[in-house]
């Protein structure tokens, strides 16, 4: 059995913590708020994998009550990244501890490999729909799969960890049913998921409207057809070929998705802070820097900042 | 003195015909309603001209009851040109009737020329801040100046009104104390004032906002910046030079203006449909013909069909 650090309880940390507890792991979790509560009442999963609850769980709101950890789960909103990683991460790392970094976009790992050493970072794609409803209380509506690869830095070639640890990683979330899989590019995996993020996150929130109306519309249709060709191209700029026919795949996908609201568009309802930092402005400077101009991303991540709640 | 069928009496239409008939001419009011009210009560304009009122009008609500005229003048909304024009305007033509096109957008004209003649039209850039607040009641709040030209087909070469006869129409105007200038090149006096329509009328409508805060967020700032030297690049595809500069001193005259709201965003938010084809599919496939693809341009179009209302 090995120990977890859960840093972010949210639907994606919560899921996820909650099914490696529930494997008999060592699960420790970090919340902002309603830590007593939580503790005392345990979690409460609602999973399209089956209901569950945990009522013995170990639940902190300050980090140096935490035990140093084999694993640090880093699920907080990438938005934080910057003031609090530096805080929260150093009291959890113990000599070969790993991180597996599961928020969304491009060098998302990049500060926790700046603390931890990039060749102790994993950094995995969740594809998943998972939403916290209350303290301690998760529902989690549809998929769940994690995509997992070693992080190799902005340049793709920074050292990283063996092949045979990340399986060793993988294999342990396997046995927590959670689905996983391994890359050897996880560059490449980032990029096909920001192929979805970056057209239906961002026009979610500037049409104000769910996925299915964004898919309907023959105009708005072809907007995130276009914007999906065009983070093709950014990809490819940085010498990552997503794969021939992804984008008709993720467009096919998108049309029998039930309609989804995208966790930037609920982070704008609610008034928060969009990550716009990871999913728009580091893959424009990594186009950018490989000599390819993103002008509709561009175009978003301006309407965007200018719709920014900036709120925590 | 002469005589004048204003079809389409709202906010502009309002105001230019109540000056000519202020000024004696003889001037016809075409409206969809409140037809009977408005003959009863008057014009009452408020204006930052002077205010006035205008007891005795002649008010319609059926075209055929206007006698043929010596001038159109066509403002109503640009939506309903491929529906509407064909039938209010023939019975207003006589054997020299000139028409004047004063709505928003790049080839506006085309449908009315196609009706009585290239040579016999008219297009006019209006500067103008005005609204119908009730039946036959114009509140007139900043500019009105109109710049006008001979129509000269989508090719710029079509025959045109004589300027003599240009000069005759503007001098008219002129003596009705509605500042009037005239150019020998409509398209591009057409291609300068959507350097302003394209960015701001969009704009305004996505991102749910005045033009005052557009100027300050940086990254709308930006972004309607980018737009405007990519309507610049637009126009000089079909040889149009706006003249240099010309970007620069619109970014610095909207820095001035009171905080504005759009007749494109009024029209959104009534629930109205927007002018999206003169003001940005005309555009846009002309800059298309001319080997430009105007890819902010497409995109703000697309976000704008989507959000169109579709209503009348």
């Amino acid at each position: 059995m090995s120990s977890f650090a859960i840093v972010g309880a949210g639907g994606l940390g919560g899921i996820y913590g909650a099914c490696l507890a529930r494997a008999g792991h060592d699960v420790h979790f970090l919340v902002r708020e309603h830590a007593a509560e939580i503790r005392q009442q345990g979690w409460i999963v609602e999973s399209v994998w089956g209901d569950f609850t945990l009522p013995e769980v170990s639940v902190y709101d300050n980090v140096d009550q935490i035990p140093k950890c084999d694993y640090i789960i880093v699920a907080t909103k990438s938005t934080t990244n910057d003031q609090l990683l530096q805080t929260l991460l150093p009291p959890l790392i113990g000599p070969s501890t790993v991180a597996i970094v599961l928020q969304n976009g491009l060098f998302v790992e990049e500060k926790t490999a700046d603390i931890l050493g990039s060749d102790r970072v994993i950094g995995g794609c969740c594809f998943l729909c998972s939403i916290k409803i209350g303290p301690g209380h998760i529902r989690h509506s549809a998929y769940g799969r994690i995509e997992m690869g070693a992080y190799a830095g902005r340049n793709n070639r920074s050292p990283r960890l063996p092949p045979a640890r990340l399986d060793q990683v993988a294999d342990l979330f396997q046995s927590a049913k959670i689905p996983t899989t391994t890359t050897d590019n996880l560059l490449k995996a980032r990029w096909r998921k920001l192929m979805w993020n970056i057209p239906f996150n961002g026009l979610s929130v500037v049409l104000n409207s769910m996925t299915d109306r964004i898919m309907q519309h023959p105009a708005s249709r072809q907007l995130a057809y276009d914007l999906m060709l065009e983070v093709e191209q950014s990809a490819s700029a940085m010498k990552i070929d997503v794969g021939a026919g992804h984008v008709d795949q993720m467009m096919e996908h998108t049309d029998q998705m039930v309609p989804y609201d995208s966790s930037m568009r609920l982070d704008f309802l609610a008034g928060r802070s969009m990550e716009l930092e990871y999913i728009y402005q580091q893959p424009i400077i990594a186009a950018l820097e490989h000599g390819f101009r993103p002008q509709k991303t561009i175009m978003l991540h301006q309407q965007l900042q200018f719709l920014n709640p900036n709120k925590p």
